[in-house]
C-alpha cells in the first residue's frame, strides 16, 4: 500500500501513512499555460501490483479537484494496474442530492459515476451530506464519522457536557459523539415565531442546561446562521460554555462572526477543506484513526 | 430531437438546431457561493422519450465545463429516459493522449470515460487532437473534419490556390480541404538550420508557389510559433496571399502578431471555443452543416 496526495490534501494522506507505516508521496501536478491540468505519479514512489489510496477533497476549486482526481486514478491503474482508493474529505456536489426541481441534474450522482468510472475501486469520504448518495459510487464506500476524534479534543476540555443536535437530520452524529464522551445528548427543534415571523428554537422537554457545557454538532456550516442562533438560544438557557463541532467549515469569515457574536466558546472543525480560516477560536482536526479504519474496511481487512 | 446549450457553446447548438428544424434551448445553469455548478433542464424543452444533444465545448475553465457537462448527462437522462449525445467543439485534454513519461495520466481518456460513464451514448468533437484518443469513448464517436465550411469561405476568396500542410500529421486535413477546392496539396517539412541551429522549412520536391494563394491549414495554433516560420517560408517563395485555416485558435494576442508579423494575409478559424480573439484579419466559421452530419451518423440514420 502506498498513499499518494493530490493539490488539495488537507494533510490526511502523509498522517495516515505514518499511522499505517505505508509509503507516502505526493503526485507531480502542473498547470498547463492554457488551464489544463496534468497528473504524474513519482516512479520511486509506486509499484506495480501494489494498491494506492490516493487523498484527494474538492474545495475550493470544486471541478478541477475533481478532473486532477479522474487523471490521478487513470495515471495509478497504469502503473500500478489495480484500481486506486479514493479519500475525499470534503465531498464536493453533496447537497444537490436529488431532483428538487424537475430536469435538474442529480450532481453527486454525476460525481460518483465519473470517480467510479475513473478507476476508484473504493471511496472514502468524510461526513458526507446524505450518506444515501453513497449508492451511486457502484464501488465499496465508507463515510467516516469523525467521532472519536472529536471526543478526544472534547474531553478535558468540556465539564458535565450535553452534546446537541441543531436538528433531526444531524440526530446520528450526536447520538455518536455523546455516547463517545459517555453523557446524553438532545434535539433543538427550530420554529417559526408566529407574530414576529423570526426562527427560533426550543427543546421538548426542557432539559437541564444551567451551568453546564454543551456542544452543538453537525455536518457543516456555511453561511453560519442557522448555528448562530442555536448558540444564542442555548446561552439564553444558561449554558456555561457553547462548543460547536462540525466536520466541514466555517468556510466564510461572516460565518465564524455570527458564531463569536452569538457566544460561541470554540470551534472544533475536522481539516477537510484546503482553504481554512485560521483563527484562535477553532481548533482543526485529523480524523487520522477514523480515516485508516475506513481504508481497511474498504479493502475488506477493516 | 431537441439541442441543450450549456455554459460554452460557441454559437454551434442554435445553429445546428435551426439547420435541423429541432427544438432549441438553454440550460439553466448557476455557480453557487461555494463555486459549486448547477444545472437544469427546462420543462417546456424536454420530453420523456425524445433525445437529447448538449453542445458544450470545454475552453476556457475545461474543468468546469467538464464538470458542467457531467451533470447535464444526469439531468438529461432523467427527464427523457435516453442518453444524450455531446457535441463538444473543443475537447480538453486531447493532447495528453499516451503516457509520455511513465507514471503520467493519459488524460483524454479519463474525460473521455467520464463523459460516458455520466450517460452520453454518442459524442462528436471538432478536429480532435489525435483522432485515434476517440477509442477511449466507449459510445459511438464521430470527429469533425470541417473541410466543407473552410472550402466555401475560401472560395471566392483564393485564386490558383495550394494547399499546404505544415508537418507530415496533418497531411489528411490538407488532402481533404485541397479535394474539396479542387486544387493539389504539398507538405512543408521542417529541418534544423546546421549552422544556425534555427528551425527552417522546405518543400522536396519544390512546388510553384510564385503568385499562387496558399492555404496552409492545421488543427489549432497556440503559440503561433511553428505556423509563422511557415508563413515566412512560404512568402519567401513568392506565394502571392497566404491564408492560414485552423480548427481551433488562434488562441492568444501573441500568436496573431506572429503570424502577422510574418505576413499573413488572413486567418480562418472554426469557433470553437468561448474566448475568442476579435480581429479584422480573422473570421470564426461555424461548422453546422458537418457537425449536424456527424450528429446523423451518431445516431445511425446519417
Amino acid at each position: 500500500m502506498f498513499v499518494v496526495s493530490l493539490s488539495c490534501d488537507p494533510g490526511i494522506g502523509r498522517a495516515v501513512a505514518a499511522e499505517a507505516g505505508w509509503r507516502y508521496c505526493e503526485a507531480v501536478r502542473k498547470v498547463f499555460p492554457d488551464g489544463e491540468r496534468y497528473v504524474r505519479i513519482p516512479e520511486d514512489c509506486s509499484l506495480k501490483g501494489e494498491r494506492a489510496v490516493v487523498v484527494q477533497s474538492m474545495y475550493p476549486n470544486q471541478d478541477s479537484m475533481m478532473v486532477e482526481a479522474l487523471l490521478a486514478a487513470d495515471a495509478l491503474k497504469g502503473v500500478t494496474g489495480l484500481e486506486p482508493i479514493a479519500v475525499v474529505p470534503y465531498l464536493a456536489y453533496a447537497r444537490q442530492d436529488r431532483v428538487f426541481l424537475s430536469g435538474e441534474a442529480v450532481s453527486v450522482r454525476a460525481v460518483l459515476r465519473a470517480l467510479h468510472s475513473a478507476g476508484y475501486g473504493g471511496l472514502v469520504v468524510l461526513d458526507v451530506h446524505k450518506e444515501d448518495s453513497l449508492k451511486h459510487f457502484r464501488g465499496t464506500s465508507v463515510n467516516v464519522l469523525p467521532v472519536n476524534t472529536l471526543a478526544k479534543a472534547l474531553k478535558g476540555v468540556v465539564e458535565r457536557p450535553l452534546v446537541i443536535s441543531p436538528d433531526k437530520g444531524a440526530a446520528r452524529r450526536a447520538e455518536a459523539l455523546s455516547r463517545a464522551l459517555g453523557t446524553e445528548y438532545r434535539i433543538v427543534e427550530k420554529f417559526r415565531d408566529r407574530f414576529t415571523g423570526e426562527i427560533r428554537h426550543r427543546f421538548a422537554p426542557m432539559p437541564e442546561i444551567r451551568g453546564r457545557d454543551v456542544i452543538v454538532v453537525d455536518d457543516i456550516v456555511s453561511t453560519g446562521g442557522t448555528m448562530a442562533s442555536v448558540v444564542s438560544f442555548l446561552r439564553e438557557q444558561g449554558a456555561r460554555k457553547v462548543f460547536v463541532a462540525v466536520s466541514h467549515g466555517p468556510l466564510t469569515k461572516k460565518a465564524l462572526a455570527r458564531l463569536m457574536d452569538a457566544g460561541v466558546t470554540k470551534i472544533f472543525s475536522m481539516a477537510t477543506t484546503c482553504y481554512r480560516l485560521e483563527h484562535p477560536l477553532i481548533t482543526y482536526l485529523k480524523p487520522v484513526g477514523e480515516v485508516l479504519q475506513a481504508i481497511k474496511e474498504v479493502l475488506g481487512t477493516g
